[in-house]
């Protein structure tokens, strides 16, 4: 496989433990990404801010709170939460385990996107054939 | 809620229908970003490239297979694919559902993360005092 393409498995993320960052096993260019399992009842012991990036989380199972700038809300799976660097943020999991996904990349960096970036290639796979 | 901060709820994953982005309804500027799920035994029906963005793929469930630059590699949960913008690329769920993330970002525009980028701060939450 080319370096143009890295491929990384971490196993079932009902057993991942703790935090597994992606960049420097896959050679990100444009984003670090972390998939993160906190136990039941546990939360990240600081609350931290970005000097340049932006971040998202998305919560792929169990249930939380999310610390930003003085206020609290619940997670739940399917919430998304996008934070601006300066935000003084946390999460922690409720009386289930928080199985989360928190990508960083570098505020207004994103020139075009989707339609505007992506082309759609004259290649068929065998599956569309 | 400040405009640093934005929040959505998608639902839970597993009865996600087809994609959802999420970069209009939240505000992102570094990344735009889809929660999908391929009902077992389909496929995007199209191959497709990008001009200038990097994307990576995170699987959270399910299993498929990937299609990049004429080869096909399996998918399962906790597989983590990164491809170049110019990465002719197609993904297909197997004999179950395929959930995963695809976030598309600017090649090359990462300029520090995590430890470079992330500052601890004094700021203690209710959990941590």
């Amino acid at each position: 496989m080319s370096e143009k393409i890295s491929v990384e498995n971490i196993g079932a993320l009902k057993v991942l433990t703790d935090k597994h960052f992606a960049k420097e096993q896959l050679g990100l260019s444009s984003m670090e990404v972390s998939v993160n399992r906190l136990p039941a009842g546990t939360g990240v012991p600081f609350v931290h801010t970005h000097k340049m990036n932006e971040e998202l989380y998305v919560v792929v199972s169990g249930e939380g709170m999310f610390y930003a700038d003085g206020e609290e809300f619940a997670l739940q799976e399917g919430t998304l939460v996008r934070v601006a660097p300066a935000v003084e943020r946390a999460i922690r999991a409720g009386k289930a385990d928080l199985c989360y996904i928190c990508i960083q990349a570098a505020e207004n960096s994103l020139r075009q996107y989707t339609m505007t970036d992506g082309v759609i290639s004259e290649t068929k796979t065998a599956w569309m054939k």
